[in-house]
C-alpha cells in the first residue's frame, strides 16, 4: 500500500482530544505520518499534542518537519479589515 | 568576528515588543541568527514574532530551525505536582 499521511486540524478543544485523533489516524489508516495543523492560539495546543503523543503514547513517532506561516483571514463582523493569523504544521512520522 | 547568535525570550507582552527585540539584537550585536524561545501560551506569540519580523521588517531573515520540547516546571503554590509545559525554539538566520 502506498504511504499515506493523515491531517489533524487542531482547534480549541483540549490537547487530549487531538492526541486521540492522532492515535486513531495512525492506527486506522496505515498512515506513516500525521500532520497537525493549527492557527492562532491553537498553535500552543498543537505543540502540546505533538509532545504528549510522543512522550506518553507513541514513542516511535518523531517530529519530521515543522513549518510556520501566515494566513489572511476574512474580517470579522463589524470590522472592515482582514486579519493576519499565524499558522503551524507539525509532521509526526513513524520511524 | 566570530558568528554570534542572540536569544530572545518570548513571554506575555505583545508580539511587537519582541519584534523590536529581535531587530535590536540583529543590528546591535552583529548576530547572524536570533533564537526565539517560548513556552506555554507564549508559543503562539513566538510564531507571531517570527512571522511579523520576516514578513514586514527583515525580509532577508529565514526560519532556519524550529524545535519543540517539554520542560518540567516546579509546582505552583498550593499544588503538589510538577507541571509539564511545551516549549519552542525558532531560529531566524540571515541569508
Amino acid at each position: 500500500m502506498a504511504e499515506r499521511s493523515g491531517i489533524v486540524f487542531v482547534g480549541n478543544k483540549t490537547p487530549m482530544d487531538y492526541v486521540l485523533a492522532v492515535m486513531t489516524t495512525i492506527s486506522a489508516s496505515n498512515a506513516k505520518e500525521v500532520v497537525l495543523k493549527a492557527r492562532g492560539q491553537a498553535i500552543t495546543t498543537a505543540v502540546d499534542v505533538a509532545e504528549i503523543t510522543r512522550n506518553r503514547f507513541l514513542k516511535d513517532l518523531k517530529v519530521s518537519r515543522i513549518a510556520i506561516g501566515t494566513e489572511e483571514m476574512p474580517a470579522r463582523e463589524g470590522e472592515n479589515r482582514t486579519r493576519m493569523v499565524s499558522t503551524i504544521e507539525i509532521t509526526l512520522a513513524k520511524e
